[in-house]
């Protein structure tokens, strides 16, 4: 199912193959959290500005409107009208980062809802069942996401816990991708790395999750309170252990040069709602560096964002006119500038692939890292 | 320069010609108030969803960016990229509607901006130059809008104040239309009728303004505190007095049944901001009725919101899905909706227009008015 075309060291340039069309790695998804892209971007939106793989999230599609809702609807990409790749997390991230008073046990995670304080149980089982009504493409893992630092003790039973839990996820999704009534009857688990900022526990973790043989690897628990360096030592650590021939999803990173580095230690997939935040704030993303459009300097100034982007945005609009918009507290501010940074990294994953294909990626890394972190 | 193609009674089909473009009549006109329309709209979406004029606020752009900017910038169209016809009004609305302490004086009026209090003073010169900066197509006379009912005498006193403005208004447009540096030498001037609810006023004061023949006649101060029959009223006693030869503009009417009622009575140009304000709120027009998207018994509706409908929304999407978006809080909601109710609305006056061609335009408005306005 995912074939390395070509490799530059360890950057990876591959091909993943779903029912739902191909992947081309290294690929950023695009967050739709609620089956919508924040800042009033629909799916017809995504297929112009180069968006392989909608992502959205599974607590709050439970919640709203209830992923019995989206079944009967035909499923999340029917509801949606997207008819690509689809990506669902597991609802571990949010219930232990935005669900109030929970309880973890064995079977699983007892939380209350962010918008009504109902109590709601979830396990490996029913992220299973939620995420199959669902009917993604890729169908994530029910971990515990633990924050950085943690103490090592505590760390190393939630990673064996973990492990336990994803056993039983891959047995409930075999069970769910044999019912008839199933959507995708070919929905893919991903498994979650965890293990903090433990070398030994992240890689005891790695070698272990490696061991079920699963279509795709993520490596989750990163981006949550350690510094960047941390992180990419964590990478280096744990990308020996993680099989060859599988994707790796590095969740929830980052910036544009947090995705480089990434590449650089083996990673293929991504996904950030940076990308569409910073975009709503009027915080953007170019070729060049980053810009603040609230900026006064901006208000006469007839370029586009950036002058080297292709995007709808830069095709039709001038920074005077974004910023002129965010100043009158327009909608349409937000709308653009996301349409914007998600072109912009769809665009430097698709600048990335030509870089490894092109034997070049060293080069690449070198002239962006710094050079797309500017201030403008 | 307005051209009558055909007639059913008082109903006109015409053609205007303009320096940007020929606006086919009957229109309604397009609101972006602060040169975006709200709901995250902008001028691209205007194109496909059947806009003919987009129609911006000249008090509003005056203070956000200023018509200065503006101009700077190339004037409105070029500013928002829409290479259609724009009409501006003439801040004399807002002036009266919305700003705070105002004096009416001779010269103008005297008033504090909404945004930050500053005293600001305009009269018909400063309106012309703000509009010239502007570069609109069309321009409104600056005009004193009285609310409804108001005190015969006071209304008497105000219509001749509007009348001597109306004179300012056009010498200063020529003064300003022959300028090097104007960006549209071609502007055009519409004097707006005013005389409140008062048969004898609004005829006198139309008769008055009809004798400086200028390319076009609005008919103002109406759907500010009046009944629909008196409005109709009003509309009865002053067309047989507006030139039968110049297009007929009735400003900020109305309901779709509103629209209907007076091409019967022989307008020609709307405008309105309940089609893009009623889809913020979920409130749908359609070609049986209207709906309310926030309507439970949406929840899992498969239909698009007008079955009948070939907007970009009923294309792509369900009632489900944006019932959902807006219960969600997804700014999307907005704009599907608001994509939806001004195409219908531009869909409306394109059916209007060829009933009117076909002669069986009575029909149309026997079978449509009451159509419209039943709530489903």
């Amino acid at each position: 199912m995912f074939k390395i075309l070509h490799k530059n060291k360890r950057a990876r340039r591959g091909e993943f193959v779903t029912v739902h069309g191909t992947i081309q790695t290294p690929v950023f998804m695009n967050v739709g959290t609620l089956a919508a892209i924040k800042g009033a971007v629909s799916a017809m939106d995504l297929k112009e500005i180069g968006c392989q793989v909608e992502l959205s999230n599974t607590y709050h599609l439970h919640l709203r409107p209830g992923d019995e809702v989206i079944k009967e609807l035909g499923g999340l990409r029917s509801f949606m009208n997207w008819d690509g790749p689809v990506l669902t997390d597991s609802g571990g991230f949010q219930v232990f980062s935005l669900a109030g008073l929970r309880k973890i046990k064995e079977e699983g995670v007892s939380f209350r809802s962010h918008i009504d304080g109902h109590e709601i149980f979830m396990g490996p089982e029913e992220s299973m069942r939620i995420q199959s009504n669902l009917a993604s493409t890729i169908a994530m893992a029910f971990d515990e996401c633990v924050e950085n630092p943690a103490p090592y003790e505590y760390v190393k039973e939630s990673c064996a816990r973990t492990y336990r839990w994803l056993k039983r996820c891959r047995e409930e999704m075999e069970r769910l991708n044999a019912l008839p009534d199933t959507i995708n009857k070919s929905q893919l688990l991903f498994g979650i790395n965890q293990g903090g900022t433990y070398d030994d526990l992240r890689i005891e973790h790695m070698k272990l999750i490696a061991g079920l043989d699963l279509p795709g690897y993520a490596i989750g628990g990163l981006a949550v309170g350690e510094s960047h360096e941390e992180m990419y030592h964590i990478l280096d650590m744990v990308e020996p252990y993680a099989p060859e021939d599988r994707p790796r999803y590095l969740m929830g990173v980052g910036t544009p040069a947090n995705i480089i580095e990434s590449v650089a230690r083996g990673i293929d997939f991504f996904d950030c709602v940076m990308a569409s935040r910073n975009a709503r704030h009027g915080f953007i993303f170019t070729r060049h560096g980053t810009m603040n459009m609230m900026n006064e300097k901006y208000a006469r100034d007839t370029l586009p964002l950036d002058p080297d982007c292709r995007c709808p945005t830069c095709r039709n609009y001038t920074r005077a006119y974004i910023r002129h918009l965010f100043k009158a507290g327009e909608m349409l501010a937000m709308r653009l500038c996301v349409l914007h940074n998600l072109y912009f990294y769809n665009e430097l994953t698709a600048r990335i692939r030509r870089a490894i294909e092109e034997d070049r990626f060293d080069t690449f890394r070198e002239e962006n890292v710094e050079k797309l972190s500017r201030r403008l």
